[in-house]
This record gives structure tokens, C-alpha cells and sequence, in this order.
């Protein structure tokens, strides 16, 4: 196969955002298919990204030849559904985080691939920073890089009013945790990736702003549109079940120790995720708000600020730096990245930078499993052991 | 009484300090007489200070008629023994922090000091950043200055080696915690101040990098200063009982989230203490690495970065800037601000800027019982009650 | 004509961002054709790139039926002649700064285009950042926006050694400034846009930090391709005829100050441009090492830090965030930007969040006649007049 | 002399503050007397700094025998007056900058503390920031240091109004430069002394934001006090023939470029000073706002944040760090060094850290050189020689 040819599903915020990552990929893939809601939206979509198939059905999409690899990117419940199906329909997956519902739905998604021999990953693609493959080289090649503490936050505001309303608020489209397994996962997993530790003990607290929230009775229900621009008249309250705001304590094999805390309620913290690493000789601070750069803490030295400049990064953040330093890689450039390793895996090639290591069903298997262990935890009051 | 006329005990890092700041309130105080560890430490401290009186006992400027107020900057075994010397002579205490080594010693001392009519203070100094003030004055303010949660970070690196050594690594002088009790305590006695809401459970996890590490036979042991620098020859093992670092997540009343890492073992972190507090409305963080500003965070408009600027401020906090907006306060200057309250209060004089609110015996008691509830939590892997 | 067909010449650092951003307007454009220095390398690309046709000479790309728009990606000295000839074989262009090698030259390529009624752009593509709009709109929307002065950097440090080569230190190749051709005029031309206010006499006084070059004898020379990874071998001495580094105050219409500093040898400014607009009522800054956010200065309330986020930003800056608010947009995302304002005006549609404005002919004139004006005053020492 | 007895002239903003630094030098000196512009004035200010012996005459102090220094802290067209009679009276002197009106003046001084053997410094008190001292070391240590190129900033925004006042709007009073005197010399006196290079050619432009302004009848005048907090009511204009705003390119010894900014009427700034120096090898960069860190730039490896941490500063940088690394020193602490340095030297002691080099007459008048330099190439836009 030369190319792949691939469709997307789902064409909200985040289907676009994959559609153009998959037109910078073009020595990999094409984009074939896009499918939508109702056939109006893929209409829509269809034309405005000329993509050549559109339907209202996903399964229009699933069902064709030339298609190899689906894109889910749908609402939290259809993940699993959506990902069986294509699997059984004989086509690779990446789907969007959180992978299932459960994680007894992941497992059936790792079992059915592996029968099938089909690759599937998850989109943690923040794993694709070059800053963030900069830390994770220099961990592996550290001499003395053993890693002592983590500590992290990921905060976001877009739910801070009582009338912020999206799918996410309700249990059932989005699961049994809301910020956590929003973006908690996309933390956690880039800390068992980065420090190649894996999280066995959590202990954590929730804390929700409203018990009730309103909504308004048409109103759309995007990721990240905001309640408070709509018109005030007819809302209707509903009862909120997940978490707002999380605290939670990590314990890495090794006794490593970890700190992390996730809100959706945080106000004008838009989108900021900070992962702060506490190592034996050196540490490190990453955030998403400027994610070009690293600092590098010492002791005995001055700071460093290492920015993202392809001459002085290891080879696999190099690869990654698609302009020369200073110049600014953004969220979007992510996406390209991670589309970069999976399908170069897919159709056997090797990958600029060195080994492809996007994140697999097993981990958003894992992701599952620490989101059962951390609710469990916040309805006890007790570490928890996380399933394997 | 016109003048307050003070002594200060202890000639090491922070003793010095203490003197200069009693030098910057001459209004309201004279800078009588010192004690050190030794009759030529207190001598040596005397003549660069400029001080009349000195001895290398303490009880010798106790004992002394022209001392109305003591400060005690010893080693925290010392703490207690010598306040209780202090209010039973007759004389007013400012005593650093911790105020004691157990919630025992620092209620006798309450008791006492109320006995005796006298006024005593704890140095928890940070309370006496203008931008805190600030934070304080608005959420007492504010129409809907609800709070929903706080997260903090107090790190250090000045024990990041094995051969870092101080006083504070023997328990015996020290305490039974020393991160928690010696960083810890003066960021949750500033949010407890800052936000007017009591800490009722934590649950803390510890960390300690080195089980032993090593001291130099001869070496000196003041406080940040480093063993890296000394000759590596005569090293004596000892085993490490105290954390060097915590992660504790704090409740507060009203059921208000907290969460709070602390260290002092973080490879490039100097002395940095981070506060941040999310509200209903809007977000408050501050840093003491960028001690005079604070950025106020918002959902709907711009968020904004407020700097220490008299005319900006509310009328407390601007009574302690003590130069025009841009010119940065330091760390000493809440030295400066500390003593004019707590000497104005003892005066029964008032205080520019409003009432008189330094910490208290009580204040000091508060951080003993937390550092009490914390090991035991840290202990048992359990959320433990604080007690009152 | 529903998409335009676009070929690209130029297989350097910028000829593939362009070639990706055609592929991230799928809308409006598809890429047919890529022309490089010669048959290997344009192959190379095709190939990489997945573009159907390709050679080593652009005239079989500009002469091709399916080509309507040509990228001009290639040094300096070939803008002119290959513009001319795209322009004559009724292509509209897109031409990289600076446009010419003389303000002559330019005013040729804009009669050309005038006569043969075609679209033409060079890519200043800076202004498509979204805060830089952001501060135009508020700008031409604020009652008291009367602006004062500016000042502003461009530094970058990839010429600091002796041994850094590049085609542009080439004068013949390049022109006869280099810095403030290549960097400086990024600035001017953004300066000019944001404010509306022309730029009518300038002072400029050069830096040179080697007077002799060496280069390798073989090396690579693209842009941003540091001489110092090379071997030390077999160098040649070359003199070195424009300038390293460059000051310039410039007076703007009405009376405006304006004072602008442009580097290629300042260590660690990887790619920095900052720009600060003083008004009678606020301050705007922005740079591009945190391009999603500006800060707004105030006299009598806080300072604003408004972050990227459609929801707070005017229509047309909204209209070029292409992801929520705090998802960082980078310098990649400013030539999706660009390509879609000039593409839509080359269809004739309209443009997303309001009317088109990119650089034109005329703004590359106008750069062209700073730059000669900057040289006669580097030159002599004399303020000088810009041509018009 | 054991300690100097010391004389504090002037009680608005900076004089309490020079009578504190003499405090916090209690090893060196003693407060002995301040004057004021009245007896009232004086006597609140004795009363409120306890200072034994207050006039409302300047020349009753000077005539005391128990003062052998008098720190000068009165309106610019009285330092020259009072410096000189103080001298002649036998007095060591330190003067607030700027030294005087004119050179010549300056001159004066010069002639008569050489004629009298009388040591004098003038308070440019920013040199003794810790980190500027930091690379004032590095500068004179480094094997590869020449400088290339300076660029700063000294921005303000207290006179942005129309109806801002203060004596300093008053060119009989304040001279015939403002922002360039007031806080430009600051700047180029910290570029001369941290480089080692003389300042030989300037040119300058001047900006005025208001060509009349307007005064309430009975304002107060003191620097820093907002005219916008006044009442409306009874106004009276005057015309300004001052600059609010200049920009200024600097040429020092050996071709070093530099390139200066200054501003009075910069909303948002409240008093930001930057300095960035550009070298061979590396380049420094700093900035009032926060002071106690530098970023030091490299091309071939991270860029560096030095934070003040005495352990990691060369000796003389470490003897002005009052506090361990991370605690923050501010601008009151500038004056304490200063003033450490100065009387050091006039009890002809030696100087913790090294040499004492606290800015002389000699400074003082190179400043008044440079201000007419300036003066005179914004009135003519020519290149202007500095006299000597």
C-alpha cells in the first residue's frame, strides 16, 4: 500500500482538526471519507474540506473499500461501538481519548485487534511536543536520571458557569468521570510515558462547583461552546454526577511520587497543562501555554531554558520541530505528529526520528483503569490500587 | 511607653535579619541588646550591628531591664524553653517558626502568655507581601468571592545533595516533620489567612530521597548552607527520619479543595513558594520568585496581571509598599512590615492601613496541630482531623 | 473556478511549509506542481510531498495549463525574474520578502499585475498571527487609540559565529541589506499594518560583528543551516558587505516615534520579535515566542494578559484561531492563514471574519523603498526620507 | 571616626527612604539630623524616623558638627546649591541624581571636593542590584567577552495624563531634560559601568505626549503622585518644554552599538528597566521587574536563568545578597549597598566583596555631558560627540 486512505468520523471541534492533520501528512495518507451526525453536517463538512465521500451514517463509511483507517471523533459513549465496529469491518483505528466507557470495553477493543491484526491508537497526542520528547530522551539517557517526584495540573474554565453546558456534562455520553478522563488522562498518560513509570496507587478528592447546572433547551452542545453566550431564556436544570475539579496523589512503581490536579472550573486557566519532574541531579517544568521550552532546574548551576530548536534537541524531538528555532509549533502540529507515527507503522515503514511509540490501545486501556481507580478512591477516601 | 526596646536571640541566617527590621520601625522601636550561641558569636554580631548589649547566654538579655520584646531566631528545640523564659520575665515574644515542637508546648505557651498579659507573634512573615494583603482584601470584598479551591507549591533545592546538612536534618532540633513544618506551615498559615477558612482533614504521602546521607565531622550547620561545598574528607553517615518532601491534599472548611506540594529536595527551585485560588468568579495566583504582582484570572474577559502599584491597591496592602508602583519589595521588607504591626499592637497604637492582624500564638499552635495531623496522615495513608 | 490550482518553486526550509499550507485550505486550493533548484530535488519532494507533477526548471511549472497561482520560495535575487514570469504567463503569485532586489523592480511587478489584471502577494505572513490582528482591530476601534510610539526587536542568532553561512550573506543573492531585508522588514511591514500609519523617514546605524566571513567550501547553504556543525576543513574567506545588526529609529505619520532593533547575532534570540505600540490611553505587546497572547498596559487599573481565545477576541482574529482558547497556534498556522485571505480574494468569495487585507505588491514596494532609504541613512547618518 | 554621623536633606519620596539605608548600615553609620522644605516637614519626618535634630533649613545641619556626611535629596535645581555648600562646609556628600543642572556645574562640584578633599557619590543606585553586579564579573572574566551591542528600556507611565504634576514637569526646577535626566542616566550610567565602555556619540529623538498640560492650583508635587487623583476643579495649564518620551541611539568606545528607549508616558510600565547585552559569545539580559535573575543567551546550547542565589554569583554579586538563593531582594536593598559602599570608603575600609566602586563626581558629571549630548542631537537630528 502506498498510501493510506483514510476516514474521519465525527465533524465537530475536534474532526476538522484531524481531517487537516491527516492533508499534512500526504506522503502517508489521503483522506477519503468523512462521516457526520446527519447527512447535513457531513454535507457541510464534505464541501468544505472537499473530502470526496460524506455520509450520515458512519457505517456508509466503514463499509468502504477505500478506506483502510477510520478516525473516531464522536462523543465519549460511541468510542467503543464505533471502534468495534470498524475493527470488525477490518479497519485500523485511532480514536479519539478517552478510548471506552470501560475498561472492560477496552479490553474487548485490545482482544478483537489483536484477532484481527489491525493497529488501533488513542489520541494522547500531547505526547507530541517536541519539549515533551525532549524530556522523555533525556530520561532514557540520563546517567543518573532517576526520577524522585511528579507534579502536574491541567486546568481549564470553559465550565466555570452554572450555564456552560456541553455532552460532557452528562454521564451517560461522556462516562462516570468528566475532568479526569478529559484531560487527567492526557496528563497521566504523558507521565507514564515520559518517565516510562507506571502509576500503581492513586488516592483522590473530587470537588464539583454545581450540584445542579442549567441548560438551554436547543442549544448546541460543542466541546468549548459556552453557555454563557446564549440567549438566558429557556434553560432547564439537570443534576450534575461527575467532577468538576480532581486532586489526586500518584504512586509510580518505584515509589516515585506524584501530585496532579485537573479542573474544568479554574478561572482563565483556558487550557493549561503544567508537568513538573523532580529528578536526583536535575528537574524539569513543561507547560502548555508555552510549549516550546523546557526548564531544566539545578542545584548547583544556573536554570536552564531549552528551547525548541531542531540543533540543539536529541534526534526524535528534532524530528518533530517542523520549523527552525524560535519558530513556534503549535497544538494542530501535534496532531500531524502522532498521525506521522501511527501511519507510518501501519503501512511498515520506519519513522523519521526513530521508533514510532504512539499511544496504543493498551494504553487507553490504561487510562480506563486509572479512571475506575481514581473514582473508587474519591467515593472511599482510600488509595487504590489500579488494575491491570 | 514610647519606643519599644527590643533584643534578639540568635546571630545565625535570620537573627541579623530580625535586627535590621527592628532597625527599619525606629519610630516604634530601638534595637537594645543580642544573644547568641556563644560570647563570640554575640559579640561578633554586636559590633557589626552596632548593638549596646550582648552575652552568649540568653538569659542574661532576659533578664535585663531595658528589653521590653524578645525574638527568638534559634534552632526550633529552642523555641519553646525560651519563649516560656521570655513571657516569664515579663517580657513580649516575636519567636520564628515553627513556634514549638509539639501542639503541647505551643498551648503552655498560650496559656501563659495570656497569664501574663503579654503579646507574643509568630514570624510567619509571608502574610506580609503586599500582593498577599491584596488577595486578602479583595476576597473579603468581593460580592461572590466564594472559594472553590486552592493549590500551592513550596520548593526548595537546598537539600537536594546527600551531603546537604543543616540543623534542621536532626529531628531532635528540628521536629518530627522538617519540610512540612519549615516551608510547609507558611503556606498553609498564608492561605488559611488569606482565605479566612480553617484546614479541618488533610492527607499527606511522604518522601524522603536519602534514608542516610552524610555530614561533615566539623561543618557548620546554618541553614542553606550547603554541604556540596565542603572538603569531602571526614563524612559521618546518620539515618534520615524527617520527609524531604510532601504532597498533602488539604480540606477546608466549608469543604473547600487544597492541595499542596512541598520540598526541598527540587533540582533548580531556590526558594519558590506558588499560591493559586480558584473562585467562583475569578482566580487569584501569586509566586514569590515574582513576589509583586499577582494575575487575577477570568472566564469572560482578559485576565489580568496586577502590579504592586500603591495607587492600585487596596488601602492595606498599600500601606505596605513602601515605594512607588515597579519598584520591587523584597523579602525583607515583610520583616519591616511584620514588626510594625505586631510592635504597633503591643504599643496599642494603630497601624497604617488598617487593623493589626500578625500571627498569634494561636496562628502558631494552628501550624503544630497541622504538622501533627499531617505525619499522623502520612503514617496511616489516611485522611486525619485536625485538632483544635 | 471553484479551487485554484497551485504550484509551488522552491524545495528549501519554506518552499514545503508553503506547499503543507496549501494543503490545510482544501477549501479553496490543491497543489499540482513543484518546481526545485533541480530535477533531483524537485523529484525529492514530489515524492515526499505526494505532488503529481514536478521539474527542475519553473518555467515547466509556470507553463503548465493547471497552474493558476504560483509560490515563489526561492533566494532573493530570483523573485523578481520569476514573478515577472509568472505574471506574464497570467499567473497570479505568491511571492516570499523581500519582493525584489529593488524598489525598480518592484514597481515593475506591480505595473505588470496591473496590467495584466492579476492578484499578487508577498508573504509578510506575520500579520496573521491572531493577537496581532487583535491589537489592529482594537486599534482601528478605539475611541482614544490615538497611538504615541513604538519599539520593537528582531533578533535571531543563527549568523553569530564566524563560520554561519547562508545564501543570504551573499549580497548578490540576497541584497544589499540583509537583516533588515530578511527580518526587518517582517516588523516594518507589520508595524504599518497594525497601525495604518505609514513610516516616512527613518536613521539607521549598522553593526557588522565580522568584517570577513569563512564559509566551506562545499557546505549547504539554507537558511537556518548553522556553519558551526560543519567540519572545520577546507574554509574560504569571504568579506562580508551587509549588516549583522541594525538600529532604527523611525518616524512615523503624524509625528509617531518608532524604534525598532534588528539582530542575526544576538546568542539565544533563536527568532524573537517583539512589538510594543504606546497609545494615549494603553500599551499593547506582544512577541513571537508567546504569540497567542498580548499584554495590555494601563495607567489607573491592572495590566491584561488576553489570551488566544476566540471567545474573547474581535471577529477576525476569532476567525484565524483555528482551535479553543489556550490550544496554542504556531507559525505554521499563520500561512494557513494568509493563503486563505489571498486565495479567497483570487476566487472572489469572502473571507471569514471579514474583509481581506494581506500584503500586496504595494506593501512589498513599500518595504523595498524602507529598505533603500535605511541603507542611505546607515550610510551617511542623516535621517532620510522614504520614497514613495 | 568610628561611624559616620550622617545628615538626611529632603522628606518626600526618596529621602526616608536614604534615611532607612543609613539604618540598615549600622555598622558604618548613625542618623544624626534631617532638614526639610519647613520646619513642619522636617519635624513630622525626625518625629516618625526618630532622628535627634530636624530644620526646615538645610544650612542649620550643615553647620552641625555632629554630621560628617549629608545625603542631598531635594528637587534637582537644588543639588548643586546644597552640594556645594556642604562641601564647603566640610561635608562628604551624596547626591541624588541627577548631580546638577548643567556640566558645568557638575564641574564645580568636581573642583571643589578635590579642592577640599571630600569624598562624594551620586545615587546611582542601580548598579547595585546583585545580578547587575553578576554581570559586571562576568564581563570583566570572560575570556571572550567584547561586546557587541546594547539595547534597553527605561519605561514609565506616572505622567500619561495631561493632568499628571510633579516639580519634575517644571524645567526650572527639574532641567532641560526629563525622562532622559530622571531615568535615561540610570540606564546609561548602568550600560558604562557594567560594560567598562564610555558612551562617545548620541542620537537622539524626543517625544511629547502633551504640548500644554494642566496643574491643579494647590497640588502637592511630589514625583509619583497621580494628578488624576485630584478633583477636577481648578486647573490652571502650563506648557511643557520637556520630553516625555526618547529614543536614543548610543555609540560607546570601540564601535559598540547601542540603542535606548525612555519613557514617562507608557501605560502599564510603572517603572521597568531593561538591559540586554549582546556579545561574541553570549548575551545578558535583565530587567527591574524582575530583578533577581538574568537570562544569559547562548547560540549552541539552552539559554540560562541565573537566579540570585549566593552560591552561584561571583563574590562581589554574593556580598549584596542579603538573603539565601530565591529570597528576593528589592529596590530599598539597592540603597543599602550603595550606601555600604560609599561610607566604606570615606572610613577609608575595605569592602566585603571587593572594591568599592559606587558612582563618583566624575559619573555624575558624565551623565550632565551626555544629557546635553542628547539634548542637542533631538534639537538638531545630527550625531552629537559627548564633551569630556
Amino acid at each position: 500500500m502506498e498510501r493510506l486512505r483514510v476516514a474521519v468520523i465525527g465533524t465537530g471541534f475536534i474532526g476538522p482538526v484531524h481531517a487537516e492533520a491527516v492533508r499534512r501528512n500526504p506522503g502517508l495518507a489521503e483522506l477519503t471519507a468523512i462521516a457526520g451526525s446527519s447527512e447535513e453536517a457531513a454535507g457541510e463538512a464534505a464541501a468544505r474540506l472537499n473530502v470526496p465521500f460524506y455520509s450520515g451514517d458512519y457505517r456508509d463509511v466503514i463499509a468502504r473499500e477505500d478506506v483502510d483507517l477510520v478516525h473516531i471523533c464522536t462523543p465519549n459513549y460511541l468510542h467503543y461501538p464505533m471502534a468495534k465496529d470498524c475493527l470488525e469491518n477490518g479497519k485500523h483505528v485511532l480514536c479519539e481519548k478517552p478510548l471506552a466507557m470501560t475498561s472492560a470495553e477496552a479490553r474487548d477493543l485490545l482482544r478483537l485487534a489483536e484477532a484481527k491484526n489491525l493497529k488501533a491508537a488513542v489520541n494522547y497526542n500531547l505526547r507530541y511536543y517536541p519539549m515533551i520528547q525532549e524530556i522523555k530522551s533525556r530520561n532514557s539517557k540520563s546517567p543518573d536520571g532517576r526520577i524522585f517526584a511528579l507534579q502536574g495540573s491541567y486546568l481549564q474554565d470553559w465550565l466555570l458557569h452554572e450555564t456552560d453546558y456541553s455532552w460532557r456534562m452528562e454521564s451517560k455520553l461522556s462516562g462516570k468521570t468528566r475532568a479526569v478522563a478529559d484531560i487527567g488522562t492526557h496528563w497521566m498518560d504523558l507521565a507514564q510515558y515520559v518517565t516510562g513509570l507506571k502509576i500503581e496507587k492513586v488516592l483522590a478528592q473530587f470537588g464539583r462547583m454545581f450540584e445542579t447546572r442549567r441548560k438551554s433547551a436547543g442549544g448546541r452542545d460543542h466541546t468549548f461552546d459556552r453557555g454563557g453566550e446564549k440567549k438566558p431564556s429557556d434553560y432547564t436544570s439537570y443534576p450534575v454526577d461527575t467532577e468538576d475539579h480532581a486532586q489526586i496523589l500518584l504512586s509510580f512503581e518505584g515509589g516515585v511520587l506524584g501530585n496532579l490536579t485537573v479542573s474544568q472550573v479554574s478561572a482563565g486557566y483556558k487550557n493549561f497543562m503544567e508537568y513538573r519532574q523532580m529528578g536526583r541531579d536535575v528537574s524539569y517544568s513543561w507547560n502548555s501555554e508555552a510549549p516550546n521550552r523546557i526548564k531544566i532546574g539545578h542545584r548547583d548551576q544556573a536554570n536552564e531554558i531549552l528551547m525548541k530548536d531542531p540543533g540543539l534537541l536529541h534526534s526524535r524531538a528534532a524530528s518533530m520541530s517542523a520549523y527552525p528555532g524560535g519558530h513556534q509549533e503549535g497544538y494542530g502540529d501535534t496532531l500531524k505528529f502522532i498521525l506521522r507515527d501511527f501511519y507510518s507503522d501501519v503501512l511498515g515503514r520506519s519513522v523519521e526520528g526513530g521508533a514510532s511509540d504512539y499511544p496504543t490501545l493498551q494504553d487507553g486501556l490504561a487510562e480506563m483503569l486509572l479512571c475506575e481507580a481514581i473514582i473508587k478512591s474519591a467515593e472511599t477516601g482510600e488509595w487504590m490500587e489500579v488494575g491491570v
